[in-house]
């Protein structure tokens, strides 16, 4: 019998998604929520795990109270379809539980891709869709390619290259695949640093490392204080910084474009709710070169990369998605510990929805 | 009549086709390649324009002189397809020259993509396609949304991060979609700076502003020497460099995977000819919420980007392809200026080829 330091995720799996159903949601929706943020925080991503779930409650407590401009989650119902050619679809997700949209996206837009070597789908209207390296890893794990762009058009922390005033979200892009012993999962934002990270470092009372945020007259700052806490506010830099910054607002556009310009909502639409715009396409590798081609040639990159000698000798080239299954594996063997602010704030909610907590 | 302070476009154009030919290439391929070069040239990407012609013209040569290993360009004939699906194909481009392959590939993934909505094309053993951005303004100034990931798998310039031994290529990807007063063209390389770049700054005997290049160990360094020119060889840094280069990382990952995984050759065959491998894929607008939709989104962002206070006062907020329509209406109406360089270098080709320049 193995020792367990930590709460086993099945239990925690269930006890997230007692919560959210309690709280409102659908029941299937509630267990997709909470298998997602667990597998994240099991994943070694706690920003984006269990973490979100105290604020993911107030959103669906929100959705119950309201129906208007600021009406939180959806908690019940579909996503509607506003045009689908097979190959290319939008859906308009009515700002239901992003994890439940995604899966369902990515189980419609696989099977495409299956069929037909490629599919796309534009997702309007999508609630907070968590840590992209989580769902992407969905399709990468049964042979597939996913490609997901995400944005959020009510938020504004990113400024354009050159400007002084916050205009897009982090805007992250991901890709994911299959690979040995574990598939490769691509997760980066186009901003430097994140807005949770950032909110992170101001709770702790603590700076960043770097210059990774602008002021509001744009001048380089390690103050995480400017992005929502100062007068007018500052913004988060793109990837590239003040160096080299056109680069990540060139690939911020192409987030934007995907996401909001080919689902047809947007900042235009100046949304107030929290939410986000996704473009999500899955390919099949067996409709080009095929499958043994692709794990050949993506094989023998990830093996030059992981025996490439390294700057320190103690630390090896990592692919991306290594680390994540590395915890994963440990998770899964030892349970998971979960940061004392993300139990108490669980443990807060139990009880106001009248839910047994799976600790003391 | 204004006053024309260069040589005209057209001029250049069919002195490049007349060079081109004069070599060995086939007069269609000739035209098409010096169409693309003077285009980059009056783009204001002078690194991929008419400076490349001379080294097209050795490769030319050593095409026509071998069909080995190391055979240059090839000058005549098709490419193979190796497998169509009617949306997603592979094609073997036989080192075709990458202009002429990629306006064909373009033409072809744009026409499918009207029909279906999107369509890709994964190029094996094209020849070098240049300056990206004038690639995806083909098919943006046509209404489209064109995606380029580009490889070149005889080349190592760029180490994965961590790592000390230069594996991939600068892998640049780019994204080009209709707008007005003009196109938006991304075009992005994976690493910070680029090979051209760097042998630019090399032949000045200039070192770069910051440390964009990493030496053979690992440590960043300004000096443009460490790429080609000691031993053991450096490489060039991630975009991210040191502190975020794991961002970079993916990004060039997702070029690797796609442009090699997804055509079935790459670094696995360890070919010595300078190629470069392409995933394309063009995107219809009108197939997701509608061409309206799409121009509205993205124009409503370029508004906004455009017209946000800048850091500084005399830079306004620039649109990636605003400065290279600027730069093109100019050299339309006043021609263009070459480099001492490589008007220098080309006059030799003319008079090696029997062809007359168009200056004195």
């Amino acid at each position: 019998v193995l020792a367990v330091s930590g709460h086993s995720i099945g239990l925690l799996e269930r006890f997230a998604a007692e919560l959210f159903a309690a709280a409102g949601l659908d029941n299937d929706k509630a267990a997709t929520v909470a298998h997602f943020l667990v597998l994240t925080d099991a994943m070694g991503r706690p920003t984006h795990g269990l973490a979100m779930a105290p604020l993911y409650l107030a959103e669906i407590e929100k959705g119950r109270a309201s129906a208007g401009a600021d009406a939180g989650m959806a908690t019940t119902g579909e996503v509607h379809v506003i045009k689908d050619s097979g190959i290319t679809a939008v859906w308009d997700a009515r700002y239901l539980p992003g994890h439940w949209v995604m899966r369902q996206a990515i189980a419609t837009a696989m099977q495409r891709a299956q069929q037909h070597g490629l599919a796309a789908i534009a997702i309007r209207r999508c609630h907070h869709i968590g840590c992209l390296a989580a769902l992407v890893k969905v399709a990468a794990d049964a042979g597939c390619i996913a490609l997901i762009a995400n944005s959020e058009p009510a938020g504004q922390r990113v400024a354009p290259f050159g400007g002084t005033q916050a205009l897009f979200t982090p805007n992250p892009i991901a890709l994911g695949y299959p690979g040995e012993p574990n598939a490769v999962l691509v997760d980066v934002s186009t901003s430097i640093t994140t807005t949770s990270m950032t909110r992170q470092k101001h709770a702790a009372g603590e700076a960043f490392e770097h210059a990774w945020l602008n002021d509001a007259q744009g001048r380089p700052t390690r103050e995480p204080a400017v992005l929502e806490h100062s007068q007018p506010r500052g913004s988060l830099q793109l990837l590239g910084g003040a160096e080299y910054g056109h680069k990540g607002f060139g690939l911020s556009l192409m987030v934007e474009a995907l996401s909001q310009g080919l689902s047809g909502h947007g900042r235009l639409d100046a949304p107030k709710r929290w939410g986000g715009n996704v473009y999500l396409q899955v390919m099949a590798p067996r409709h080009f070169a095929g499958d043994e081609a692709f794990a050949a040639q993506t094989g023998f990159l990830a093996d030059a990369c992981r025996s490439n000698p390294p700057v320190v000798v103690s630390k090896p080239v990592r692919m991306p998605g290594d680390h994540a299954a590395q915890n994963l594996a440990a998770a899964e063997r030892d349970g998971l510990q979960l940061a004392p602010s993300t139990q108490n704030a669980l443990t807060q909610w139990a009880i106001t929805l009248n839910v047994r907590t799976p600790w003391k």
